[in-house]
């Protein structure tokens, strides 16, 4: 816990290294379930989502499954094929989320319903979504089904809760925590659980391990919001005001609005519905942004869901899995600096 | 089987009347469950998904689950739950489809996609494709979630094939079945064969029924594609000649340029390739279709396909079931007349 976080020292700025070491050679092994399972007869399949899949993802949900086996010393392989399923249903889902924004760019490359059309992103998204299932029918468990399942409907309607969402200013910050923990947050945490359940644990080691991957999943999500207005386009891998010029109510523009002048309202209200939206307006909102302490405080929001992610790891023994998974949560807000 | 078709007799069409009325009661516990399973607090889901599925579907599905598990004589409800997460799939289908086609008009009204627009289209898709595993998950049958797993899938494939094959007049006939078993006939066996495996009998029966399923898919498929150009808007409830102005090659399609002089080749790949697609091009491949045979010969490739389902009923004890099922086939059949 806080042990764990003080050990790195000021010195040495936090980095996903030890989660990467810890996993390497698992996660070879889920490299090569992704690149057999995502092939078909149909050539365009393993075409489209390679391009996806060898992008330079980080492959933060399978890490998260595999570093979690390792806190609990899972001694099998059957974690390999539900990491690469877990990697399937984010695939699927960044797929269709580039179709539904019209996003051209992400993680510094074309999208590729750019290259390739929405049509085929759709329904390759669509046959990589069932091929992970496929791989959860494989291993059997049903329980890692029942989690797995739930969280796809999560995730689905987490999306269409900010499709309706979006653009609409008066947004308050539960429904916005709500949207994001549905929609990020519960992929996350359960890839953590059923790292639990491979293992054969107890209902509160899976709940200690959802915890922390839901945490996580929303701090995460916040720092990604914050960074839109306030970062580079080269450190984001998409371009900077992406949410702004699409009209997405996130906590930044949540906090700023309930924190603005009438003046400033109306302006957040036009920006958001798409009135306002050159880099003249862009520059204006990161200025409200940060005048009203709405970027700070969205990631001090984030700070806080990180402290709970590390602190739900309580219960579990020291060690190199253990500091791992915490110093992955201190990466994730590090990301704001 | 032949016998069954003789009892029709000349004077009376065949009908899904007798398959409705075997199956009545038993659909009204799928409706429910489907209704109720469609609910979310995000109320654009049940809007949606609502519109579609309320919308004039014939439950064609659901209903052949139904009948296979009444024609094994199977007393239990297990199939309730998991006919209704079949027409889930097939639903989410059907939003995805009419995306990728930019589809108007489906059964006679606006698509979703026309209302709500595609983004919603695609997620509550999402959502109704991951709340059908999560019904299949309630079941506990991990037998049933791999045969559902696989057929979406192998329904995804066939989707993005025909994508591939999309304005290519040249696509070969055995290309061509290979997509319609893959996207329309792999659902209808699989809803088949979930019968067999919830009345728990042998992998023959399985087979038997996945045989009749696959077959009457196909079938049903090859005479969708001849009524696309011979029959009235209204009784296709969907544009006549849409096929023709996608760029769609369909059997009909593909007999006639295999048929046709270099002139009617060439008119072909004009039209395949978007260059003629007025209502006087409709009326020329019409005509061509025709004086080839095209239409005649698609339908009696679909009667093959239907006589063969039919025959795989041949197991099967005589009674309302068979006859019920068997019609069913005549009726898919019939609707080309």
């Amino acid at each position: 816990m806080s042990a764990t976080i003080h050990q790195l020292g000021p010195s040495r700025s936090p980095s996903l290294d030890p989660i990467i070491q810890l996993v390497a050679a698992d996660l070879n092994h889920v490299n090569t379930v992704i690149l057999e399972r995502m092939q078909s007869k149909v050539a365009l399949i393993p075409e489209l989502a390679g391009h996806l899949i060898a992008g330079g993802g980080k492959r933060m949900r399978p890490m998260l499954t595999l570093a979690c086996a390792r806190l609990l010393d899972y001694p099998g392989s059957r974690h390999h094929k539900l990491a690469a399923a877990v990697e399937f249903i984010h695939t699927a889902t960044l797929l269709h989320d580039d179709v539904v924004d019209g996003s051209g760019l992400r993680r510094g490359r074309r999208t590729a319903n750019i290259i390739w059309g929405n049509p085929a992103s759709i329904l390759v998204g669509d046959f990589l979504f069932s091929r992970s299932f496929e791989l959860m029918v494989e291993d059997g468990s049903v329980k890692v089904l029942r989690i797995l399942s739930r969280a796809s409907a999560v995730i689905a309607e987490g999306e269409v809760d900010q499709l309706t969402a979006q653009r609409q200013v008066e947004t308050d910050e539960d429904h916005y925590l709500g949207i994001i923990s549905a929609k990020t947050a519960a992929l996350f945490a359960a890839a953590c659980r059923i790292a639990a359940v491979v293992a054969e644990r107890d209902e509160d080691v899976e709940q200690a391990l959802d915890a922390y991957g839901r945490n996580l999943g929303i701090a995460f999500q916040l720092i990604d919001d914050a960074i839109d207005y306030a970062s580079s386009a080269e450190a984001m891998g998409k371009g900077v005001g992406d949410d702004f010029r699409d009209g997405k109510v996130t906590l930044p523009v949540i906090l700023a609005f309930a924190r603005g002048s009438d003046e400033d309202r109306n302006f957040w209200r036009e920006a958001m519905s798409g009135g306002r939206i050159d880099d003249e307006d862009l520059a204006h909102a990161t200025r409200l942004l940060r005048q009203s302490g709405a970027i700070d405080d969205t990631i001090a929001r984030a700070r806080t869901y990180g402290q709970r992610a590390i602190d739900a790891l309580g219960p579990f023994p020291a060690g190199k899995a253990k500091s791992a998974l915490a110093e992955a949560v201190e990466f994730a807000i590090s990301r704001a600096y």
